[in-house]
């Protein structure tokens, strides 16, 4: 088809000209005056989009209130800068506040609250990590669901009050991913009833346990039970790593730290290596698999065991991946408003850089993947309370759907947060490379989370297997559950052009009728080429291998279109006073994933050629259209300066006397004279002058 | 159309197996044993392929002998690695080594060759900087072409003999692309004869020059010439920054080094400003511009004169980053031959990484891309060459052209690169995220690259309006440069559709013919796009601004199409003994390259759906054809361990032993407790348990 569509959308903005302009929340005196320009042309109220973002005004007052409290709390204060410390001395710095927070964390918020302590945590100590962290995250939650009464009686209340310290080892050097072949050894011995746990392989030794390194003295370590000589599997074991009174490692016991990292430097992610560790049997975690005193094995009922931890886990990321992605997006866009640079018509003054195009088609985007990201964090967290809810009264089938699309989301999130990230970096220019611009570390902590947690490529295989259940039932006319509802759907032929003539919500659904098309035609057509394989002869596993590419295209393309509909309901239930300014950013945000998709949409026709265009069209005036509220939109995040630790993204925009000040206090400044200068260098010099 | 283009291409690897099997040459006794079987499938000889790539076997033996010599010389040896020092330290070791190859340096090479001195200080230094890298790099050039006779005698000597160091000083705090706002200022004074050289604000600091904030005890510094009071223009001066004997600061310098940043640490990027320092009027780089005692001014002839200086940077650039991208496509590929992990089929046992479709569809493309770029960079080389004698004989047509493709090549290279080396590092798993594997630290040197030497959005900018130059040439009927001369060309209709029945060279032509279509046709269509703006009432500039991202997207096919034609007179060209092995990697880009731009082709009809599927489907061939010589060819590379810096890429494949020792060496595994455990956590857990 040649068909081009009508571009009538630009009417659509003028009915909110008679909205009455609400001021920017964050203008204050001494601000850069750029930054108080862009905060004037603020269209809406951005504490109102800040209290959607976050739940609810009181939600949005509790954060207000960590923030502030935290910023000028002397147990917190930061006398030099992380990025000015060694190794050694930031994880001291971090050891030193993890105190004050366990002392003193009820001073700041609701210590019960997830939400309240996500956002103590992030202000207080910061993202790389800290002493405790798996002991919160994984220790205790690990004890909570498998240790026996027995076992829990003993050890919980000290773990619950900080007695003593633990994590939670499974990874190991050669093993990751296929956790069935961990080489971890723990042989039970009959005679003595105790197990040994043994590492018989350099490749067997227990390698990136957060916190394992240096700060735990326990761990609930993952090993192969053997039994009688049999080995029955992987399973969980509390074995004391250090002394409770001089820390020192006990008695065949290999540990330490596993050295720097991209980021996360902060945290001591360990090794270990046991040589024939003797445990009391009863230290085996033994509330679902059991081993009696005279090695009888009871397995546990349910497989799956970790299913819903995993899943809890990868909702959090989720909406944490959009929060550092919003933080990025709020460096740029500051900076970019406040940094002039060239000019776009000869004769005026320099230009913000925030006014080139190829700057906003660079940064808008991540803004509105945050929010859409942000936004379908929230959601699945929704949605799991819903499954956990629906499981205690006996409904299970809801898990295996929101297990799919996290996987999916926990790959497709992560990934784009991270280019995003980085192009935020890269617009920044030179100064966004520097460490002061935060940007660097924030990319290194972020990026992480790609391989962390499930790789990602192995998270979209899980999403396209459940595709293929999806496509296999839908063919046999049954009802779907929510994340592939859309498979039992027909297309409307050639939905697209249907946009030309409605309103702005009217664009949106049809964008998301063509996305759902292009999703379902991609798992069908995935489906379609795994069995052309499977008649040509290969076996299954062996033609899935074949078709991982496409499979993992097509899960991406059914992720996408999940957070599509997500920010989409997120929109139109939003209050009034937001709706317009979200609806622009959802455009923004459906138009740039569509021409991100153009591939997809045009393959099989459904799209043609003048769509794509139009589209791209209407997403160059989104450009122009979300220029003027750019700067309250990332307002709106409400992230602090010592949330965003940077020197461009400050809230008042004076970031020239910020860089100068942060750059006096590098290390090589503490001297005129470098050591490395007189030593070799002035030596050098002398030497060729002499020679004359 | 829906033309289903038939597959017959499988039957063209029969006549390979023909060919003797030549061993791969890096197979030694006590390697792993993965790695060893992977050598032995090897179907070409890899000596062959080093030497085509590196210019002659001549040129490949001296590499070898520089690596040999490096790797047993004690002054280059590492007592620890870089990774477990400060910055400090980190530079006084590279200082020195620097000393030793500057006193050294003939015992390793022909220290004025180029080639042979980039591979030296790779080996022997490292690719972080070192405290002479802009001296040579900037410094000294830069004397030689703009000092007059005068300053020339008096400085180029005691420069080139090492009695001084020097670099050059452009970049201020507050501008970096636009040099025509550069606010350092030079007054005249015309009284004594002198330039009083100042900083008036705080975003006059020259800021981010490498050598500057430590090293350097003189720069040229670029200023903005007054003279009576009225702006000349910024203009080029040496000033001597610190005192030769003591190298402390002169007075009214303000100097130092702007902190740690993503990468470059071992580099003391420096800040400096001026506070009213005089210098004699003769400090003037005055070859071309000229400044009269009594003050009179007199311009260059020739306005563009660091045009040249420009294109062989970025021609160097070009290559060293298609270095980079093989060095991480190097280390990957080994490693996902050694790692075991999964299996595809149930019963067998655990499989290597690299046979599963998703890490080879991440991982061989970097390897073709690689060689691609490297190809490319040799190609601009040799143009940048030609061009240089061409000027001489007052040929000067061809710098533009050339200008116009390293300008784009400079952008579309070094963000492709950043992409390829962060897959490798993803695919490498959680170990890819240590700094045991150099690839953070390889991502973070290589990733400046995109903002360096000309931010990336404004070089394809200059590549675009080259473009639009060129559009209204051809329109004209004019004849076309060589980057250009396609857009003369008319399409075949529907060319992807002969490739059906041919054989590889002629579905290559087919390809290439397809991506000049579609090169011209975005080119064509971005320039009716201006048109349409200024038709509309649109000034050019306003116009060109609501239309770069368009410009953009043209100027990045544009180049994607050279490198593809670059690559292809390279393989072409290629001796016959590995031309089959590089025609395989050939199909892998050019299948690859149409995948991924796959939009564009489909945009305007000229390819349909069927044709991309029977693409993808080449694409999945060729990653199969690659696999028996995936490691093969990262071995032609002939990286050494020593420059790969990886405990993950070691030739001789023993990882994980590798990976523990590294580990042990750890900042944090100096005591077994750690202070930060002894001071804050022991007392917090010690609390705990006297609460009792």
């Amino acid at each position: 088809g040649r068909l081009i569509v009508s571009i009538r959308r630009s009417s659509l903005h003028s009915t909110r000209a008679t909205t009455p302009t609400m001021p920017n929340q964050c203008i204050q005196t001494g601000d850069n005056p750029d930054l108080t320009k862009e905060r004037k042309t603020c269209s809406f109220d951005t504490d109102e989009l800040t209290a959607h973002l976050y739940g609810s005004r009181k939600a949005m007052e509790i954060r207000r209130d960590i923030s502030k409290k935290v910023a000028t709390d002397p147990d917190f204060a930061n006398p030099v800068r992380h990025e000015f410390l060694s190794r050694e001395k930031r994880i001291e710095a971090t050891a030193k506040k993890t105190k004050s927070l366990v002392q003193r964390g009820s001073e700041f918020c609701n210590v019960t609250n997830p939400a309240e302590m996500y956002h103590l945590v992030n202000e207080a100590i910061g993202i790389e990590g800290y002493p405790l962290a798996l002991h919160f995250v994984m220790f205790l939650p690990a004890l909570t669901a498998q240790a026996d009464d027995e076992l829990a009686a003993e050890i919980l209340p000290r773990a619950m009050s900080l007695e003593i310290i633990g994590t939670y080892a499974q990874t190991e050097m050669g093993h990751g991913t296929n956790l069935r072949e961990l080489e971890t050894t723990a042989t039970y011995d009959k005679q003595k009833q105790e197990f040994i746990i043994n590492t018989p392989t350099r490749s067997a030794t227990k390698w990136w346990p957060g916190n394992l390194g240096k700060m735990s003295n326990y761990a609930v370590v993952c090993c192969q039970l053997y039994i009688d000589g049999k080995k029955i599997g992987p399973h969980n074991f509390l074995v004391q790593l250090r002394c409770e009174k001089t820390h020192q490692p006990l008695p065949g016991i290999t540990i330490g730290d596993i050295g720097p990292k991209m980021a996360y430097n902060t945290t001591d992610n360990g090794f270990l290596a046991f040589d024939n560790v003797r445990i009391p049997r009863g230290k085996m975690l033994m509330k679902h698999s059991k081993v009696a005193p005279d090695g009888t094995y009871t397995a546990p009922i349910h497989a799956k065991l970790n299913y819903g931890t995993m899943v809890h886990v990868r909702s959090h990321m989720i909406y944490s991946h959009g929060h550092l992605l919003a933080t990025a997006a709020t460096v740029a866009t500051r900076y970019s408003a406040v940094r002039r640079q060239g000019r776009i018509e000869q004769g005026g003054p320099e230009v913000q850089i925030l006014d080139y195009q190829t700057q906003q088609h660079r940064i808008f985007p991540q803004i509105a993947r945050a929010y859409a990201t942000m936004f379908t964090g929230l959601e699945i967290k929704d949605l799991y309370a819903r499954t956990l809810a629906g499981i205690a009264k006996g409904e299970t089938d809801l898990l295996p759907d929101l297990h799919a699309i996290t996987s999916g989301l926990k790959s497709v999130v992560t990934y784009m947060a991270g280019l995003g990230i980085e192009q935020c970096r890269m617009s920044c220019g030179g100064h966004g490379y520097s460490d002061a611009s935060g940007l660097p570390k924030l990319y290194g902590v972020q990026t992480g989370g790609c391989t962390y947690e499930g790789e990602n490529m192995v998270m979209l295989q899980q999403t396209a297997r459940y595709l293929m259940k999806a496509v296999k039932l839908a063919s046999q006319g049954k009802t779907l559950s929510h994340s592939v509802a859309y498979m039992t759907k027909k297309t409307n032929a050639k939905s697209l052009i249907g946009m030309e003539g409605g309103d702005i919500g009217r664009e949106h659904e049809v964008i998301l009728d063509t996305l759902e098309h292009t999703a379902r035609r991609l798992a069908h057509e995935a489906a379609d080429q795994w069995a052309k394989r499977i008649q040509g002869g290969e076996n299954k596993e062996r033609a899935w291998n074949g078709v991982t590419v496409e499979m993992n295209r097509a899960s991406r393309v059914h992720t996408r279109l999940f957070m599509a509909h997500a920010f989409h309901r997120r929109v139109v239930s939003a209050p009034s006073s937001v709706r317009p300014i979200l609806t622009d950013l959802l455009s923004l945000y459906l138009h740039y994933e569509c021409v991100d998709m153009a591939q997809h949409l045009l393959q099989d026709g459904h799209c043609n050629g003048g769509q794509i265009d139009y589209l791209k069209k209407r997403l160059y005036e989104d450009l122009r259209t979300i220029r003027p509220n750019a700067v309250s939109l990332v307002d709106a995040f409400e992230l602090s300066d010592r949330e965003l630790n940077s020197v461009l993204g400050k809230r008042d925009g004076n970031v020239y006397e910020a860089l100068f000040q942060w750059a006096k206090q590098s290390e090589l400044n503490y001297t005129d004279v470098l050591p490395a200068v007189e030593k070799y260098m002035m030596p050098m010099m002398e030497a060729s002058r002499s020679k004359l």
